[in-house]
């Protein structure tokens, strides 16, 4: 276990980070709920609120597909590989945080590229996959012509 | 780390599908934005698009329990039998979405059904849980006897 | 593989316990909505009800993070102590909804202990990251000095 846990260091260090970063957005909503003084459990009557507050949910929605992808692609084709598009997808998320906050229309840059990173995290799963299953066809071909031989 | 990668390999083919999945209904939310021309980052106004909102937003708030329950009874119980209990949920999500998109009503099938493979994941996880806790008992039982002999 | 699922045997309680949580708490969303006359797809409408709905709201979108802080404590850090915050966590879950569906001011006893709990989880990976990096330097420094030498 330890040896599994030693070898995931990285995407270990992305998930935390990330994880501090939903938890630093989620603490930028309930500070706009004071500044916009929505009191809970409302969630809109302040456009600027209701901005911040999508750009937040907007995160949590996409986080479990990014811990999903982020581990699979990291434990099935490339740790390192994998990390440095945890950490691109991470940059997407601020832009697109920060971005929706000022002007709904500076959202699409950052959201862009988030899901660019997502859709290689999710690539590079299938490739894997596809190889394996090909490692698996060939297999049964060798073994076959060794009976057949 | 491999071995135990490799080990979970139809776990982490069903956690990528349903990665997939997800992705597609935030997609379908995306163009329902666009076709009821309901402007981010306003979530209500038409309900056809609530409807639909509402739909990707449940499959959002039960992703982390199926991903939890669906890989710790592949883990402790049998990934097969897991797997398959996974499909038949992002099945059983498939028609809720497209149900709750038509009508309100037409939600309910596909969600008793999501519902019931969730439990079934979470049931194989407390039978191991039991039978493990059983053998440790055991165990104790066969210690002692063998102390007192 | 399963050597790795027999020394996690903790966390997994924890998380499947705190999926059942999450699940009770989506279950009393929908009596809600039958008691508050909250028809599917609105989420507004009655003051009762949104507190409810926005309480369990809270704790999906901690889910995550919850998850893997604490799977990322246990596995870096200490099983037993990751499982001891896990279960303050839930606690304090518990007392966030309850005290939320009451009075939007009763939330903010429990949401404190939770997020205490959460950045302890989240202090522990920190303490291993930069452990682990120091002997890593540690390990550094002796080879250099070998090589020097």
């Amino acid at each position: 276990m330890r040896k599994m846990a030693g070898n995931s260091v990285l995407l270990a260090a992305v998930s935390v980070l990330s994880a501090c970063q939903q938890s630093y957005f989620a603490l930028h909503v309930a500070k706009a709920r004071l500044k916009y003084k929505v009191m809970p459990p409302a969630v809109s009557g302040s456009p600027e609120f209701e901005r911040i507050f999508r750009a937040q949910q907007n995160g949590v929605e996409f986080y479990p597909l990014f811990m999903i992808t982020l581990w699979m692609a990291g434990w099935y084709f490339n740790q390192v590989f994998a990390t440095c598009l945890g950490l691109v997808y991470m940059y997407a998320r601020h832009q697109y945080f920060w971005g929706y906050s000022e002007a709904a229309k500076k959202r699409i840059l950052g959201f862009r590229l988030s899901l660019g990173a997502l859709a290689l995290l999710a690539l590079l799963n299938r490739v894997d996959t596809i190889s394996r299953f090909r490692s698996v066809y060939v297999a049964c071909n060798i073994a076959q012509r060794h009976r057949t031989q």
